[in-house]
């Protein structure tokens, strides 16, 4: 049938960008985000729990709700978004794609398959979501690869940030359906990707700057 | 004048790549080829000799040469690609620009200035260019953050390299002149970039974790 091919209009800038059946979002901004604002309560609440049964620190149960949070938000929502490409074209209303329709409106590279948001959410949903969650077991368990896995993950979680923002410049930064959506999603939701990261690699470079220093001291202890 | 503006056909994949104002070549492979061959090995020269006399261990020998090698690449030879975009117009036969319009022959995305390039080089050449050199002062110095440096640079070159294939591939893989450009320039001159900054990645991990275990067993011994 012709009419099955028909798109709806879209909502996203470019204004030409060819998006064969497209169908528009069911859910509206605040349902999605009233749904990821209650899995980050949930998730805060049981981690909070879990790390304090443990008796962790403060600092340390926070970081366990953090990487608990990245890792799930990396396999799960952008996991989705790296082997869905059609994702635009859902008629259930399936909650993942309706994010992600919602998120183009403040970066249509998404909905547009752009190659390089596709290699660095890819990177971010495979590599460093499953080493997120290792991240929240070292922790726990305490090992000396903590510091330098935090680190290697946060990294990750800049470079890839850079090379988003990066890209947009380059490309023309002209893919927000308007400057409301450019600063609440484009810049608001991924701001938390640009603090927190530069926060714990300033902290593991430092710990792990001092370990190095005990090390050396502890040799010079001996060697006396 | 109309003459000044007509354009030499040019050599790379995909033919119908709009060049205005190219200039082809003025070196052969092996005058560039030899040039960076000199460079390298007079540079290897160098730092084996300055390291000796500081009495290194052979490894940090080898490491002060790699990040010296690869920072002035990064720097000098990234760092010219990143900010002459019309590198592909000069008619003064200069080399750093002969070197860009040869590689062009096994990624077109070089000349044709792809946002996800030009990001790559970007990072690699302002932040791991330096970065490198700092490596260089570490190791020499014996500094406490030289091995998560060291991690932190090899990191964001294995990231860098990772989005530079990745993006190739989603893009339709389709940017070389032929397929030996393709297995010399595109694959073998980054070859380099993967296999060496892993194996330093590895060994920074392996040195760091064994700094927490000697850390964790020294504040055992302190609170018997």
């Amino acid at each position: 049938m012709a009419g099955s091919q028909a798109s709806h209009p879209h909502p996203y800038v470019p204004r030409d960008l060819h998006l064969p059946g497209y169908v528009p979002c069911f859910l509206s901004q605040s349902n999605i985000l009233s749904v990821f604002a209650s899995f980050t309560v949930i998730l805060f609440s049981l981690t909070w729990i879990f790390s304090g049964r443990l008796k962790k620190t403060k600092v340390d149960r926070l970081l366990i709700f953090w990487w608990a949070f990245t890792g799930l938000t990396h396999i799960v929502l952008e996991g989705y978004f790296v082997f869905a490409p059609e994702f635009f074209k859902d008629n259930t209303g399936f909650y993942l794609a309706e994010v992600w329709k919602e998120y183009s409106k403040g970066d249509s590279r998404y909905v547009g398959r752009d190659a390089g948001v596709v290699t660095v959410e890819g990177l971010t949903a495979v590599l460093e979501g499953p080493a997120s969650l290792l991240a929240v077991y070292a922790i726990t368990t305490g090992k000396s690869y903590s510091y330098i896995l935090q680190f290697a993950i946060s990294l990750g979680q800049l470079y890839g940030t850079a090379v988003y923002y990066i890209t947009t410049i380059l490309e023309g930064d002209n893919f927000s359906t308007n400057s409301f959506y450019y600063y609440a999603y484009y810049i608001g939701a991924n701001f938390s990707w640009i603090i927190i990261p530069s926060i714990i690699s300033i902290r593991c470079w430092r710990k792990i700057s001092v370990a190095f220093q005990v090390q050396s001291q502890t040799k010079k202890h001996k060697s006396r």
